[in-house]
């Protein structure tokens, strides 16, 4: 696939390819000769641009018979991941995720789709690496009978597997803080880092997944004329990716919270061991000061100024503290 | 539209507009000659109150025919985000909100509408800014045909989008918390005061927005006859914005509530190392003090009053002294 | 409505009122005339109970055809709110609170009330002021024409006005615990007992007003016979407080549930800067006892007795302690 | 009913109970009769079983048809509460509960029972009291013209009435602890053994509990031939039991989580008022130690050895310690 | 059942056996004569294969004509437990799971499985003992009339009597977790390290028994071709386990938060009692300190030099320390 070229316009990069029984019989054709191709029997088109202007878009927009709304939503960022119908097609707004496992932060690139009858045309940022979806079709060719239908489960497809593969990311990174969590010489601030922008993380990814359940639900609800009633068990398996997404979303949050909560707990008994030790200590250590001040007086206690009380003196001092040490000791304190 | 010069009534002003096919006919005409324009065909009539009195409405129940109990809810502050459906008309509650960063305080206020079949009558503070909503219906100018509705639409679609805003300053402001939190010099306080006027707002926010999603149910079951069907797409585009203000109001809800945790968890750290920092440094400050006891008393221990006994001190004190800062450095408690 | 003298009997309370066309034409009558005014064309019958024993009910258990079920959950304390519907009439069982804001208590109270075709029948507790149900019903008197249904609203009307005041209150209590929370010489103890008693209050007022929602539900289904169709605006009126109520609860619910785990991280807070202070001053207070222990030594150190000791012994004690002080004060610890 | 001996048999307890038209016609007959009874026109039977074999139950699994999976659940402990529809009769297990208010213990024990057109076979171990079901039969006899709905009817309400007094009694505990939370001398270990007991209790009370709903909603639903509709209001007022012991369940596990936070901060206020006094105290104990350490000094300070010195000594420590002292005192740190 | 013997396929295990009415007529033969047997009336197969390469299952994929998407979920790991529908069979996705108390290790097993009209092909890991399975079927052989539901039930039933066995484990370790915690001498890192594995189980648990519920609730929707309406009752009892499973989990991740919660509170508990008990020793070992202090000041103190100096320090050391011995104790501060 590494001859399709992408067509510069305007400052955007598009993307076209025409299809017909399961073959690519056209690509990096101009926009003016979409409408060529779908007038030829069984094929179909798919368009794709990157960054487009809202020109770019009028011309297509005229041809395929958009709506102003799903073209106003297409160029707009900031939707929320939704299936809209309208008259003749279909729009569709998804999230591309990527998790950076040096930085730990997982950034989002919306990716929208316009689906007629007889052409798909894909919306979307630089980030999105458009090559996985060229694999996601070439890789599954004996589908793409299927039509337009075939090349709507594959951008499905592709960005589900992204949201699988961040969520994969994302549970790696939680056994790691988890191993850390019990390291007898932990890096607490660290793992407080790491938990929150895991946190947040996760509530990212869940923003822009979630909704995919209804993307999906709606199409399998099977009375949309645009998608193909045999590619059901197709998205059915999509379903059940984004299912598991949630599913593991939950679970690593319902884990993030008890992360935080040991962690607490973890901090108190450090607490209390660190205040065991001090107290052994000090009071060990109060032992000399109190009997070398009783000798430090200048009154004539027994032994003042006399070697009988240099030598009770110090015995006092080793005893009593020896005994304290011995009992703090017993008791698990030092 | 800056010559649409509001009328003065008894203390409150009224603002009146009529539109047909699309074109402002008229504007800033007397509440009286609003059935006038009703009877035009194809005419609408738009009639806002800033702060109306019960005698204001009363002219207009009648002519319109407002049933006393959506009157009442008019007048009175205090209602629910809803929209009753009456014989022959809608009442709607909204509520506009402000987010003000400065202050990092969420005000609210009550917005509410008639919709008949041939008139919108908006009723609400000053602190609406009513600008927005004519801005609102002057750049949309184009779905005017589908008369009420569109005036429906506009009101809508305008409140929304200050939901959607508050959201958005709520998001930089819980950004700005989350910074804070892992500053290396933490103003706890602050954080605290901060995240808790975050919590509230939220709160109050999820008050006003999330019974926005029935309110927009309702006009979206395609069974209101005040509502023109041609325009449920636009009503769809405002449903997204209700959902996506709801999620995003439930993931900074999470995030506060991370932030609380983490807060304590990361307080609860500082304790520890300050703990430890105390219990070194009380040890090593101990050695010199028992020390110095040692040679203060007044029994002859080795070196009394000599200068061996002199050095001997010395060199116990720098040389105990030192092998515990060693110690407490080594194990990183200093 | 001063006049309605309630008539004793069998030391519980009984009031009776006739209404028809919306007029009150008798009142005070005894319970035996009852029967008399049910056959009059379009009157119905009111007929209040404070505290009756079980004879007082069996006269109109009989009269009236009501359930043995009904009359016994009428006479036992500790029902659901609920609605029941029996062959021949309703039976409503719902709670009247009272927030005492000087002790910060939540006192409720059971309502019950009987439903028939003709006629309302009300059993209460004298804690329940039963001038506001009068008063409501007076102040409505525009729909009396809708019979019993009018007289099942208003009940239902002033209990659910009662839940939406001890809301309010229990609001403007949170909102004075939260500005003490952030007092600077807060009272700690005080912000504890106040949130768990207004935890205990949120907690008891969603139990007896949460099954409200149900109650009207079921009254809107439009499929009751003893329920006046015309008045469902009326009904959906009440549904609407009911539902803010319920709204209001969640959310000041979430806020002290906020306020415990913020006041938590103030406390850990403060214990902090209390930390900081005292390992400040428990080092710069460390350094005079350490340098006068070195000079109470019984050994000739330089000095020893001589004015040069004294001096020196000044300087050092000034220059550390005043160096540490200065170090702690830059980093904001003292 | 001191009369109805149960009559033994191979280990286990059994007895039998034959009921036509309101009235008790035979009881202790042997489990051989108990066709002979439901030959007779409108009699029903109830047979109760503590603890039988396999064997006892398999002369009644031929007699009355019963399923042999039904037969395993009744042998076998550990079922879920539910209601199973068999072909000809209905299986129920149920849970019997008992909080020990002594010891804070919930223990629990099952009660399961086979319900068909004309019998009742209940089964249980010894700790389910059964004179407690047979009161209930007795106390209500005028329902018993309902056949063995009746007697379906008086083992639920038994169970669900145990059921409601242990939940009373969890929550009288659960008032008991609140009290001893805020008591000036808190035997804090005592407060946290009692709070983990009670939401151990808690949560084992709504797993046997809870499902009681489904129980009750499968008997409300109408369309179970074996149970007579005249009965329903019957089984309403049980459900209506149930769902309060569930809601009292939820709000009672909110408070006991709320105990725990608020036990967690009172806790933290009593650390903070501690460690403030520890300050105090040590800032005013360090006073004389400074003092005297100075005047200790083996160099010739002003007053050394004279009178002076130990004026100026005894009224520095007076001043500066009492100065501190009524520092302290004032900021309200003593 | 132990003359069963696999015969071994590259590198794979894979075991036949063949039913008819109920016994079992052959096993052990090649994949090849599959085809023969299922030829035979009323005779059923099941084929187990122990990690089966993608050839493997090629053969029977065309024999049986399973799905290509389904055969592909069969050998890639990490599907959601499902059953899903294809034209002519049923592809079921379940996880085996393992307790090892010895470790606190939840490690769970994908176990899949293929249902035609007369076949069931399972699929599983070697840590999946099929031995279990063949024991299931041997136990219960008066079902296998059912034919292929009696397979699929007794593979259901095997795997989540697993599940129930998991859950029983975990709580039994959480009754163990629970006593350690108010033991008087605590292993609190302990407690720690082993709620967090036992969290974490619960988690992974709830992940692979949740979905089964669905899975259940399939197979009791009565529309399945595959299923034969009379084993319905013990889909229903599976179906009981499931929920049990289900709501024990609930139980005890609840349990698992209490547990954390309330050692945050012991903890904190016993923080204040080493605090309060340092405090109580600090003060008590001031006292000496400050005494002797006093008397070993070189100032003419009364008694300077003197035995009388000698008496008083010792009376006042004794005496306050004493004093303040008594007042700790009786405040049980020692």
């Amino acid at each position: 696939m590494t001859d399709t070229r992408p067509a510069r316009t305007s400052g955007t990069t598009t993307s076209t390819r025409a299809y017909r029984d399961g073959e690519l019989i056209a690509h990096g054709f101009p926009l003016a000769e979409v409408s060529d191709h779908l007038e030829k029997e069984g094929c179909v088109v798919w368009v794709d641009f990157t960054d487009p202007s809202e020109s770019d878009l009028t011309e297509l927009e005229d041809e395929l018979g958009l709506h102003e709304l799903a073209v106003e939503d297409a160029l707009q960022d900031g939707q929320r991941p939704k299936i809209d119908r309208y008259d003749g097609h279909l729009f569709t707004a998804l999230y591309d995720v990527d998790f950076d496992r040096e930085s730990g932060v997982l950034s989002t690139s919306e990716v929208k789709a316009f689906v007629t009858s007889r052409a798909l045309v894909t919306i979307h940022h630089p980030e999105f690496d458009v090559s996985r979806l060229e694999r996601t079709y070439d890789d599954n060719r004996d589908l793409s009978a299927h039509g337009v239908t075939y090349l709507l489960w594959g951008l499905l497809d592709c960005v589900v597997d992204r949201h699988f593969d961040a969520t994969d990311a994302l549970d790696d990174e939680i056994e790691g803080i988890a191993d850390d969590l019990f390291d007898p010489r932990p890096r607490t601030l660290d793992v407080q880092k790491r938990s929150f922008a895991l946190r947040k993380s996760l509530v990212q990814l869940r923003r822009v997944s979630s909704p995919m359940r209804e993307v999906l639900n709606t199409l399998l609800r099977r009375d949309l004329k645009e998608v193909d009633a045999d590619m059901q068990p197709y998205f059915q398996d999509v379903y059940d990716h984004v299912l598991r997404v949630s599913e593991q979303n939950d679970s690593l949050r319902d884990l993030v919270s008890t992360i935080l909560d040991t962690n607490l707990n973890l901090q108190s008994n450090r607490m209390n061991l660190i205040m065991k030790k001090v107290t052994s200590w000090a009071a060990i250590i109060a032992v000399p000061t109190a009997i070398t001040g009783f000798y430090g007086q200048n009154v004539p206690y027994p032994g003042f100024q006399s070697p009988v009380g240099f030598v009770t003196s110090c015995v006092l001092i080793v005893a009593i503290g020896g005994l304290l040490w011995w009992q703090f000791k017993r008791r698990d304190w030092l």
